[in-house]
Order: C-alpha cells, then sequence, then structure tokens
C-alpha cells in the first residue's frame, strides 16, 4: 500500500511525542525517517519505529535529553547526546559542525551517547545548502568480523560523503563499509532464497550462502570479503569510521556499542557511552571560489557519466543518482508499506494512544 | 642483495641533489622512499627512482620548486606544489596542517600541481609525533573504472590514517582502494602466473585472470571486485579521495591526474594542475584528554588482538602490525635489492656523475 509522505511524516512524528518528545524534536525526528523512505531506503525507516518503541518502553532511551557540547576548539566539538534518539544529536552534532566551519574553514564533531540515527547521507546533505562538503560516519551494532576472525566487533559502520556541484545535482555518497547491507540478507531469509558467497562466514569462518547464518553464530565479512580480495581494506575502513566515532568521542567502540533492538541486552559498563558518529563540515570557499569549485564538480560529474559502459552493463552512475531518483518517484507515487509493518505501526498507535491509524 | 638502510637512503639522497634539489630537500625525498623500503613496501621505494628520473629528463619535474600557500583559513589550505617531486609538496602540506591544527584543533590542506609521493601513510604518521590523528589521501594514475564502466577514471587512491595509542604502537592503515595494489599484477606478469578473478577486467568489461591485461585495454576494479560485492562503494571511496584531492585544489582529477611515468604523455591542459593530495591533521585534546584518548585506543587494539581466529587463520591484525614488523628485519638485516634494480640504479649513478655506485 502506498502513502503519501506527508501522511508518514505525521504518523512518525506522532510517534515521537507520543514517546516523551516535543513537537518540534518529534518533527525534526520524522524529517529523517521520512529522508530514508522517500530515497528508497526502506530498511532506514519506519519499519523501524517498533524497535525505538521498544527500547523506550524497556527505559532505554531517553526522549526528555540534555544534548550538548562537552568540550571544543574553534574547528572541533565533543557533543554528549544524553542517550537520545540518535537523530536529535546527529542533528545538533552536525549544526555544530556546520557552524564551526562558518567561522573557521572547517567543523568536525565527534559525538556519544547516542543511538541509531536512520540514514548517514541525511546528516551530510545538511552541509550542501550551506556551500560546504559534508561528511558523517557512525559505528553500529558489532556483526562484521575483521579479517581472519570470527568474532563480531564491527558495524556495517557507513561513511557518507555529500558535495555541492553546480549545474548538477550533488555527489552523495552513503555507504557501509561492507559489502552488503544486513537488510539484504534478512530479505533472503524471509524469500527462502540463499545469498552469494563473499557476504557472511559461518562461525568457524568458512564461506557460506546462509543468509540465516548470523543467528547461528556466523558474522558478516567487511568491504572485500576475503583477503585476496581486500577485506582488510573494508577492515581497516571500518575501523576507522570506529575510532573517530567512539574512541574519539567517547562512545562504545567495537563490541560495546549497545544494540538498537530491545531483545538484546546492553553491553558491560566501563566501555564508553553510547553510540558514537562523527560529522565533518568543510566549507568550500575555504579551498577556492564557489564558481571554481562548482564549475569543476560538474566536469567531474559529466567525465564520469559520460564514461564508456561494460558490455550489457548500464551507465556509470553518480553517487547519489538512484536515491534522486526515487525520491522523485516516491514524492509522485507514494511511499509503499509492507503489510505487516502497516499493522505493526497500527498495533503501536493503538498502544500508545495515538490519534491516528495508517 | 641487502643494503644497509643507511647506504640507500644516501644514494637516493645524492641523486635528487643530481637532479638540483638542495640538500636538506634531497634528505627529506629520501627519507620517504627509505620508509616505503624499510616498511616493505618495496614498489614504493628505489624502484621507482627511474621513473623520477625520466620525468625530469623530459622536463617534467620541477627540482627547483617555491611550494606555496595559495588560500588559507585557520583550519585550512590549499598548497600549489609547483610541479615538484610530490614529497616536497607533501611534507610541506602535512606540516601546515599539523600547525593549523596545533592553532584550532585541526587542520586541513588539500594540494594540487604535486607528483608522486611515495606512500601516504609517511605523511599520516608525522601526526603521531604532535599527539594527533593524520590522514593522507592522494589520486593517481587513472588505471580504474568506475563500476559498470570500462573506462580508467581513477587512480588506485590510497587512504592513509595514523591514530597514536598509549602502550600500544599507533594504528597506522595505508591502503589502496582497490582489491590489490597495481604493483602484484606486474609480479605475476614477471613470473608468467595468472592472477584471481576479482581483480582486473578486459577492455569490454570481462572478468579476466590475465595480470596483463592492463596493456590490453583492460582496466582495474574498484575494492569491492564487481557491483553485487560492493565495487560501486569501492568506486564511492577512490571517488571521494579523488574529489578532495584534486577538484577541492584545483589539481588534475580522475582521468586528467599526470602520469608518474615519462613514457604517457601529459593529459590535456585546462584539467586541473598536476596530482593532488589531501592532508590532515586533528589534535587529539581537541576532543578528549590524551591520556583518557590513549587508554581507550589501547583497549581497542588489545579488543581486536585478542579476537577469535577463524578456523586455520592467524591471529587479527592490527593495522601497521606488518610493515612494523618489517621494519625492524629491514633494519637489522638490511634491505633487498633486486639485481635488475640495483643495475638500473647503477646507470642513473654513472650518466648523473653521482661518486656513489650500489
Amino acid at each position: 500500500m502506498f502513502y503519501p509522505a506527508e501522511r508518514l511524516r505525521d504518523f512518525t512524528c506522532l510517534f515521537f511525542e507520543k514517546l516523551g518528545c516535543s513537537s518540534s524534536e518529534a518533527g525534526q525526528i520524522a524529517a529523517v525517517f521520512l529522508s530514508a523512505e522517500l530515497r528508497g531506503i526502506g530498511s532506514h525507516g519506519l519499519i523501524r519505529i517498533p524497535d525505538y518503541y521498544r527500547l523506550w518502553k524497556a527505559g532505554r532511551l531517553n526522549t526528555n535529553p540534555s544534548i550538548k557540547v562537552t568540550r571544543e576548539t574553534a574547528s572541533t566539538a565533543v557533543v554528549d547526546g544524553d542517550n537520545a534518539p540518535g537523530m536529535l544529536p546527529a542533528l545538533f552534532s552536525m549544526k555544530t559542525a556546520i557552524e564551526k566551519a562558518a567561522a573557521c574553514g572547517t567543523g568536525w564533531v565527534s559525538c556519544r551517547n547516542s543511538n541509531h540515527f536512520g540514514i548517514a547521507g541525511y546528516y551530510a546533505m545538511m552541509a550542501l545548502d550551506h556551500d560546504m562538503i559534508g561528511i558523517c560516519l557512525t559505528n553500529a551494532n558489532p556483526l562484521v568480523a575483521p579479517t581472519f576472525s570470527v568474532s563480531r566487533l564491527l558495524g556495517t559502520n557507513p561513511v557518507a560523503v555529500a558535495v555541492p556541484a553546480g549545474k548538477q545535482p550533488p555527489f552523495v555518497a552513503d555507504f557501509a563499509t561492507t559489502p552488503i547491507a544486513r537488510g539484504k540478507l534478512e530479505v533472503s531469509v524471509k524469500k527462502g532464497e540463499k545469498t552469494l558467497t563473499g557476504y557472511v562466514q559461518d562461525k568457524k569462518g568458512n564461506p557460506t550462502d546462509d543468509p540465516d547464518i548470523l543467528r547461528k553464530g556466523g558474522s558478516m565479512l567487511p568491504l572485500g570479503g576475503d583477503r585476496e580480495h581486500g577485506s582488510h581494506k573494508g577492515y581497516c575502513l571500518a575501523a576507522t569510521v570506529d575510532i573517530l566515532s567512539a574512541v574519539l568521542s567517547g562512545a562504545g567502540f567495537g563490541p560495546f556499542v549497545p544494540p538498537s533492538v530491545a531483545y538484546l541486552p546492553l553491553p558491560p559498563e566501563g566501555n564508553g557511552k553510547g553510540t558514537g558518529h562523527f560529522f565533518g563540515a568543510m566549507r568550500i570557499d575555504a579551498f577556492r571560489e564557489k564558481h571554481e569549485f562548482t564549475a569543476a564538480m560538474d566536469k567531474w560529474i559529466e567525465t564520469f557519466r559520460n564514461a564508456k559502459s561494460a558490455d550489457g552493463k548500464p551507465g556509470v552512475l553518480i553517487p547519489g543518482d538512484i536515491e534522486r531518483e526515487q525520491e522523485q518517484l516516491n514524492h509522485k507515487r507514494g511511499i509503499k508499506l509492507l503489510p505487516a509493518v502497516k499493522g505493526e505501526l497500527n498495533d503501536i498507535a493503538a498502544e500508545t494512544g495515538m490519534d491516528m491509524k495508517l
């Protein structure tokens, strides 16, 4: 069933108000959820509302937070998210990074004591309106084993980078540091299909095509898949994301990231607070006249778009192309919700006394 | 044959003096070459001296450069490398980033009009002595095709990140954004062996195990290998390196990076100047008390080092482990030079009138 974006936004907003958020904060959170839905990243959309609800019911989510800068220099800050829904510390942190960049060229914020924040690309893209390059990294629930290991020590730790262009739409990369997102494994499980090798390994470290292996002690592999194909590089990248997000801020690192679902226990205390994120904003004109930069970026995009395709392959995509097309389509056609998701959301609406039903 | 590091350093230093560098600059360049040799990355060591020599003979390398900051803010700078051997603009740029970080928390420098600069890790590691995290990116000769394409538009564009620890040695990641380095293909060609699939494709975009395919119109693949295994993520990463290094500084981007060998023609003019690099320095205490950070980083390293190994695999490595072991070994044992390399270097020594022979 298809819903207008506005309706899903209202539903999400009302839900977070019922959890105790102010209407302004609930609206800000809803905007991030809707951006995921519109951009075709439904895995980070309303399907996750039940997870937030259960974390909140378990007393593991603070909907009346005091988010603040705990340390700063001219170009940096550390933010404590006070265990809020991750969107609020993330929005606060990225705004801080943008303010710092306006004042001294670049701004860099490491954030602790946060939670799952939706799509990283949302925060990176906030920089675009300010003629800045935006960067956003986050650590996440440990599911990924470093090269040679079977221990789940890293999350799918995404990297998002948004770069403004001129006549061309912006370059927006937002990618996990694993070959695929965890959500794709779930889809294969639900369809009863095998997955490709190179995504996961069993609990002894053997290759497998069983998409359900995470429930059997298995783990995801870093980008690259195996050592011969550069999994140590995916591991380096995910590790860098973890260090900048968590070791720099004092968040839980690696295996100590708190789960974003309530059915998994909290990690042992004393290893950092909450989930960690890292944000960057770089003013274009700190480096180059804006018109020169955007002209060069347009040429970069045109050069790549006009590259020769491999036999039988479509044209080269610029990062952000697919999501932008999805956004246009979903605005026009409406956003699809699976019946099971709709049912669960309506149950939650009833439980929380929301005056709305999907 | 094995040589003491000191002897190879003197040789390299003398060579760059013969090319017109001051003895101070030649010494700085030699230190970068030797770091590559000591760390076991011989592909970026003395084997490349003949390339620099031929570029210089062709008038394509400026050994009497005026390297300068052309634009700056409190936390940023753009450096013009004046077509010098890449080590000189890179050292200048990373020093500038470190000075900026000392003053305002972080420093970020984009550098144009440079050349091949050796190993990226060298510059990232410069931050360690200042209790800073160091970052270094560079674009490089176009050999890599973006996902779905057969056009060589990107270099192997490496990412280097150095993070100080406390009792533990530092975390030093330095990795190309391709499954393997180009040098490994050359080794397979010389040995007459096939390579694994997932590294390169033929000129139509078909998988191949021919390591010599780059000479037949083929191209290297981004980290991830194919679309199903996340090559679009490797492409995003290499693209980000290219944009920060070149679009931000005004260097040649993508296919317009000048070759680091004289037998390939220069790219058409009007698409940026020279090779581009990007440097970052982040003061640890801008984010967290130094002793807290180093204790957390030690714990991070210990956690990963103690992870459970997969069946039949060695222990988990921390980025930098292998290079550190190599460095200790090469200091003790000496550095191995292949007879062919030695011969070529001695020819160059004779040609340039160096008062030294290997």
